[in-house]
């Protein structure tokens, strides 16, 4: 499949560019964050003082903004971070972590999207409806958020932001434009270690760092994930939980190859 | 024993309801405390910017003070997402560390004994004690911290704050008014590992998200983590050390089942 | 050899004393330093808010100043607590991390250096240059970071700023005055997980507050990492990557005896 061969073609990118990747991300899950990246062969680097990030990301091939633990010092460097790396044309990939929960984060994740316009915005289903029932708002039209079709509300999102919409769930739906496939890799232990969903995000800033094509970088971050978590959980023996698996999550990771990609990384388009 | 039973169904319905637990908590160790919420079955989020907390801790089941790395932005937060919790009718579990090491400790502790009235309070004995003789001094009366006996402090602390106390150590002392059990579970392998302190807390603010019975809530989470030290420890094989013990905690938490709490549960009435 | 019969010294005197090492650190690692000082046998505390830590360092054998994820609020914490540890009179080991990647890292390590004057400064060769080529700019000098050599560059910085240099990569220099040896103890896999420089920063400072002799005890917390790196890979089965080769790190730290000082220490003295 051809995808499969541009996500092996950009993990090589990333372990011949050695990518920096610059987080403004949550506290919670910033240990895993630098961990992932530098497991898929990429350089992670977090700063989040409104004094430094600007000309700290001038160094960086890509940006990750996750709002998870957002406070009003980090808001206001990843509006001035994000706009600068705009500027310099590295993406962006956005983590709206549990937006639409509170008026601070819908109001923080509007004024990312508005403000910085992220090049890939990636986020579970509830968070994506919600980004895309804000815009709808905002622009005055009906709301795609009222689609009930995840690849509908994906491509629809996509086209009015113009960016790369990546939901993850137990299938996930990438979506640039018209182009939109659907990614069958992963495990429900996922959904039982913190972060996973953070790691995603991170690696789709990795392999976007790598190569100049988001849609492919956000298909092989996720796709990374999921395959990371089919093979971390094949690997537990009798006795071994979920601490043991987090800990084969990296494992995985770091013996991620073409090789496992073609042979592991189910893909479809629509 | 009866007690046993009660906490067997509690951990069933923390499985059935996978209650929310909002911490306001240290960055030291905020990773495990995530995780360790996700193990037992429950569902952690971490806020604590004082724009989003009261609406954040408005979904939640449960909610987890922790002064760890306690600062002027979070102990506003602490305090005002503690009256709303209290508004609210949840449990709040307040984790005093260090208090008594600072003036800004012991000042935040009394301010959150007294404003906030937590639901439990779990320590190690000089912090129990530190609030115990705070308490005192507040109150004018003799410092209950002056007692000798945990069990006597414990159960007069409990009585004058309307709170469980929940004492870990070596043994384990949880009292509600006059009722008082020790714990004999545990290992000392855990005070080898940063965060077992926090994560006893966050349990203790699963099972009391499930249940309204907050006594049978401490008791639970604080035999959950010494069960979970217990068998991380009979897990190691030769050559095994505190990194792989600390992540068979996480194994050993995802695996508690009635059956290990029944089995293996240490608990006696004074 | 003389010197490694001093490192294992040291870690007899921790392992007796328990020394309480006071961390101004990244939320990055923070967790990771915390649990690789009790692997050691120390005791960690991290308390950042500028109304605590002078009153918490005064408890503290040994204090951490690591700029990771510097801001405002930790700069003026760092300065104040600086202070007073050197009014107190115990050693402070600097992790200039990152500096020269920004102006405020930069400035900030300037104050640092002229306003605490750290015990030990550990870094690897591009943040140790920097220092040496900022403190020839202040003080008038031609630069050292000029020199080529790391044993010079090493020298000659402790020899103005009065205080032992660490450097660490392929091969780690360590020096004080006119001392200067090598470390040939690592593995190229310390390098791909986020916080190996942190912990030996860390390490350092705990046998730091052990011992009155900071350049053993630079020299030990240095080895201590790459002896870890070493028995970490070691153990490596055939599937196990990073995460495994992460956690065995905190395993070996915990079986780190004089037996294996003696045995895997290389040491060799210019």
């Amino acid at each position: 499949m051809e995808i499969l061969q541009e996500v092996s073609a950009s993990l090589v990118k990333i372990k011949n560019k050695k990518p920096l990747v610059h987080h403004i991300t949550n506290y919670v899950t910033v240990n895993d964050c630098a961990n992932i990246t530098l497991a898929i062969g990429a350089s992670p680097v977090m700063a989040d003082d409104i004094e430094e990030v600007e000309e700290m990301v001038s160094y960086a091939a890509a940006l990750v903004l996750n709002i998870g633990t957002l406070n009003s010092r980090s808001i206001a460097s990843m509006l001035a971070v994000g706009k600068k790396a705009k500027a310099n044309g590295i993406p962006i990939v956005f983590d709206p972590v549990g937006v639409g929960a509170t008026a601070l984060r819908t109001a923080t994740a509007k004024r990312i999207v508005e403000e910085v316009a992220p090049s890939v915005i990636r986020g579970n289903m509830s968070e994506i409806k919600l980004i895309a029932g804000m815009n709808a708002n905002i622009k005055g039209v009906d709301s795609i958020a009222d689609e009930v079709d995840g690849e509908q509300v994906a491509c629809r999102l996509s086209q009015k932001l113009g960016c790369v919409i990546a939901i993850t769930g137990k299938q996930d739906i990438i979506a640039q434009g018209e182009s939109v496939c659907r990614i069958d890799n992963g495990h429900p232990l996922l959904s039982q270690v913190t972060g996973t969903g953070c790691m995603a995000t991170s690696l789709t800033a990795c392999y976007c760092g790598a190569t100049d094509d988001w849609f492919t970088g956000a298909v092989a971050g996720v796709m990374t994930m999921g395959l990371a978590g089919e093979l971390a959980q094949q690997s537990l023996q009798p006795g071994e939980g979920i601490g043991t698996f987090r800990m084969r999550l990296f494992d995985a990771v770091s013996f991620m190859t073409p090789e496992v990609i073609k042979k592991g990384g189910k893909v479809t388009y629509a």
